[in-house]
């Protein structure tokens, strides 16, 4: 049964072979031979997208892939070409100098094994860098790297033209870690069912365009949220923590390559406005993701100095004016202190023109036609449940300034309704478009923690916002103009599999009877959310909650959701909520992580199937919905890669141009 | 912060709760006062759609919902009435007799303490049954059930037309239980990616249309394969183990209201052909739900016997003329003995003129005149992974009559082509069109045993086969005039969250340690199962496995996927594949489900969140996707119930008419 073609093929590769089996520790990314080329094989690009080209040759010193006793031989040259014509020298094909190579080393571990013994591989590197370059025409390119007396790394890349615009303007809603089947847990608890027909749904549903998009990474299946938000924003899968630059072997966050986004595309060729809002700190890698560049996400400071003013010392971009508006949490990184100098980034902002406003009463009388920034909490802006239905948690929530109890905190709708307000009254004036990000954050950051009842309460006014969007755009009369985008980053491992009795859970004595509590298939019964505490959910009533439609009635009802996670730490499950604070299942200690000793306590014990050193749960595989509206809608149907993403934002709003078209943005 | 109409709200609902909390348990499903109609508000009907209507009054003797000491009002009617016009008597409204009321008592427990404490609460009932009767003409009905002296329980239906056809034929898969994170791992372990791009991909991801599908039942969100298959294939929501009945409170399971699924209308309406396709044993719930008529799906000796007669004895329905094919595995329930009678199945079907086999040769060497009965297994037929890989299994796998060694076995593939090909040469003959339900029974059947391996073996072998069919269709001339739908009837909750060093695992000592192989974000690496064992996954390559395109090059790599499921008994996990076997991770012991102490033992010890009861993981509540091809696919694009998918098809199929349009079906 084994056919001839793979016999050949295991012969081939035995030889190739020699070893390499590592992969849960890479070498390099994107470099499968000793010599690497950024952007790598398969790096499409929007016509005219900006870019960096990078180059390394590595020899390790030891280990499977040991090269001439880990000395680099520095005879190498990179050559393209268009549409298979002649491979012509990078420097004359893009016409830029050839600098002076790069001269360092790394280590790496092999394998777990290696990582336990303490026995890592050091490699010697040499590398060139070509920097803000551009393909204008459209077609496809090689790239081949020439080293090591004959070997090549090849790279093989498609430009594609988009010159009409359908949209003038572009809201992309990430929703991150939101999977579907949070989505279906979130319209359980907000929406009533009559006999199994929902009586309302989820804003989501009614999205006249649907999609799912594949959202593994450059070299690893599991992705981070700064590259693939990198991956949606610029087209290019990239690396865990990767923001807009592909992670090289130098381990520093700005010497790699950088690639433009369609953001700063936006701002470049239609001189449009570009707004950021999230839930999070603002330098978190999804609003980063929206104009920053560097392999390191934690690079805050940096971050927050390049929405301001881009790229600056060494590692040459283009000129960036600053972002439109920013609103969001993470007041931290804006203050004088350790890692951000003497600076106060607020006051610098405030010198550089725009509003400044902590709370949201302040954001609310922000005027339309000044650029503005926004900055409600330390740390990330507190979740719908607590602004909203156990509000004496706000005691503990932190201005900007350190003092407790940020209660004056606006929610994403909040946010994102006046984002548009400025944006939209900003490029009229200046005959232009506008484009935002608007980030519901905390859906992940609570599923991380394993409080489901905190990340389906942000998904659920990440559904309201969207209804509460679309209907201002309708009126202010920018519907029919506005492309609205929603989707996530990447998924948890999360699902409803069934109901929970949490008044005989918390009764019962042991861990085998408290599971008793759990009701499955016909035992699940109905939604308790959608009724009053006590009172039987077959009785069907037309009254909403306290945060009206689109929310629960009840958000601790006897019979909760029984839900679980494909990954966790060692935890107590009660399937209660947690009124008072923000669920913490895990704590560290000697071992590792393991129970939370204040978590749950009438729950039952579940060890974890994480590495110990992980005290959250991680990101997952699954897909990720896609919907959308407006001109360009029908692009996003179907299955389709996170990256395509961009290319279908870029279509509809016309940004990629065979020539290299700007327009001048005006403050 | 509470508003007004919710303080108001709350009011009202003190009055009606007094009590009524329990959910967990429920005294009926779609009664949510004492008298219930069956098929239940909400409950839409295509045009001319035969049903039965059964009316039950209830009464309690004791508990939260007590009525006149148990004693039943006798005096209760109903009513009908089409677009707002008067109400009708349901006699006069059908033109049908009025029954005697039957008279019976039921018990059932209002929640887990009453249940721990054995006090059950009795209830005494009257009911009506209304057999065999249609709507043809469009537009609102109202029933109303009028009972106690002026209570009313209402049910309000649409009734939709669709009488002009797209398609001739219609192809119906179902991956049973195949959630949208199972097709995201499937795509990695067969499809090989350079640098975060994949070379190939599934055949379902490339879908003219895609949607998603909610999937909860009647009267609980967590549904079984029985009443999900009985939403997708009649377009109402049922009860748990509800096959195209509405599952009433008589613990009966042939009394019950009926109700006509597409397939049945298509047979009627066009005199078309169906053919039933599907790897577990035959008279399992999804192939049932196809023609049977059961409100217990574990009724195999009635379900064989409907596939060939349709519904006899005193239930009456019209008569059905039997089956064009049947493939399947169970063949328990075909032989005489317990359970069964001393009926042959076989030999029945056989003189009833069908072709009978029970191997994948005689399959094959079935003539496309006469209709066919293939039976290839006792119990389930082997998994893909059994089939094709670790073939030594199907040593213990059982043939028909009993011997071990069912070698000869055909795998979806085979019956699906086949089964097209005996369908279309029977329906051109015919001048008809045909219909076939083709299941991959299997994912679901391995997700509950959380062996994983040959779930997406066999959701591979499902997309392999969707695949075939539409060259096949194309190749046959029917490709444009056949619609193809691939959905589920529910999801597993389950996710990949990165990669297991499998080796570095079960060399650890400890289970602390061992959690340690598992690699998250950047270390889950790229997949492991796209080359051959030991090549680093870097290195791309154009072979393909000993299966072809579209399977795994290698089943075992030492670095496998970490996956998990939301819900599970206890287990051991070591994320290696259980080649031997199928996987029991649980063994029942005094008290109740346990570490299967042959399961896994190098692996890590999981305590479940399972009620202990149940040994195997369960399904969830996640959406489920759908995909379509040919002639009305668009109408399968976004978010919508299973039951909007039977009046998809049924509006692609024309089979909503406002006349008894019937065509005889000759044999």
């Amino acid at each position: 049964m084994v056919a001839l073609g793979f016999t050949t093929a295991v012969a081939i590769l035995a030889a190739l072979a020699t070893g390499t089996n590592a992969q849960t520790f890479r070498r390099t990314a994107a470099c499968p031979k000793l010599g690497c080329v950024f952007p790598p094989d398969q790096a499409d690009f929007i016509a005219g997208q900006t870019f960096d080209i990078r180059v390394e040759v590595q020899a390790p010193v030891n280990g499977s892939e040991a090269y001439n006793g880990g000395v680099v031989n520095d005879k190498f040259s990179l050559q393209l070409s268009h549409n298979g014509g002649e491979l012509v020298d990078v420097t004359k094909f893009f016409s830029v100098e050839d600098p002076k190579a790069d001269k360092y080393n790394f280590t790496y571990f092999e394998d777990l094994f290696a990582q336990d013994s303490k026995a890592p591989t050091p490699v010697n590197v040499l590398s060139k860098s070509y920097r803000n370059v551009q393909l204008h025409k459209p077609g496809h390119y090689k790239a081949v790297l020439s080293y090591n007396d004959g070997q090549t790394t090849e790279a093989n890349w498609e430009v594609l033209e988009f010159c009409e615009a359908k949209a003038k303007n572009v809201i992309f809603f990430v929703g991150d870690g939101m999977a579907t089947s949070m989505i279906s847990a979130a319209r359980l608890l907000a929406h009533k069912t009559v006999n199994g027909k929902y009586k309302s749904k989820l804003k989501l549903d009614e999205a006249p365009a649907y999609g799912a998009q594949m959202t593994h990474s450059l070299d690893s299946f599991i992705t981070d949220s700064a590259n693939s938000a990198s991956a949606l924003f610029t087209g290019k899968k990239m690396t865990v923590n990767g923001l807009n630059a592909y992670t090289d072997s130098t381990g520093k966050a700005f010497a790699n390559a950088k690639v433009e986004t369609i953001f700063e595309m936006y701002r470049r060729i239609t001189g449009g406005q570009v707004g950021i809002v999230s839930k999070a700190y603002i330098a978190d890698a999804t609003p980063a993701a929206v104009v920053t560049h560097t392999s390191q996400r934690a690079q805050y400071t940096a971050i927050i100095e390049q929405f301001l003013v881009g790229v600056t010392g060494n590692y040459s971009w283009y000129p960036w004016q600053g972002v439109d508006l920013l609103f969001g949490g993470g007041a931290e990184n804006f203050l004088p202190g350790p890692g951000n100098g003497n600076i106060s980034q607020f006051d610098r902002w405030a010198k550089a023109g725009y509003q400044v406003g902590y709370t949201k009463t302040e954001l609310n009388a922000f005027n339309n036609d000044d650029r503005a920034l926004a900055i409600f909490t330390r740390g990330n802006i507190s979740t719908w449940l607590d602004q909203n239905v156990y509000k004496k948690t706000l005691d503990y929530a932190l201005l900007p300034d350190g003092t407790a109890g940020a209660y004056d905190q606006p929610g994403l709708k909040d946010m994102t309704i006046k984002a548009i307000d400025i944006l939209s009254a900003r490029a009229k004036k200046r005959g232009t478009g506008w484009s935002l990000m608007s980030e519901a954050a905390l859906i992940d950051k609570e599923m991380h923690v394993q409080d489901v009842d905190r990340a389906l309460g942000d998904l659920l006014e990440l559904d309201d916002t969207v209804r509460a969007t679309l209907e201002h755009l309708e009126k202010i009369g920018e519907l029919d103009q506005t492309l609205v985008v929603v989707t996530a980053d990447h998924g948890h491992g999360f699902d409803v599999y069934g109901s929970a009795d949490t008044k005989f859970l918390k009764e019962q004595n042991s861990d085998r009877k408290k599971r008793n509590a759990v009701g499955v298939y016909q035992n699940s019964g109905l939604s308790a959310y959608t009724v009053p505490q006590g009172v039987n959910p077959t009785v069907h009533d037309e009254y909403a909650g306290p945060q009206g439609e689109g929310f629960p009635v009840t958000w601790d009802p006897r019979y909760s959701i029984a839900h679980g996670w494909a990954a966790f730490p060692d935890k107590r499950e009660d399937f209660a909520i947690n009124a008072g604070h923000e669920r913490i299942p895990a704590t560290k200690n000697a071992s590792g992580y393991f129970f939370n000793p204040q978590d749950n306590l009438d729950g039952f014990a579940m060890t974890g199937n994480l590495d110990v050193s992980e005290g959250q749960g991680v990101h997952s595989l699954v897909d990720v919905p896609i919907y959308a509206w407006g001109p360009g809608h029908e692009l996003f149907r179907g299955v389709m890669g996170n990256v395509d993403i961009a290319f279908k934002v870029a279509e509809a709003l016309g940004l990629g141009r065979d020539y290299n078209a700007t327009k001048e943005y005006t403050k």
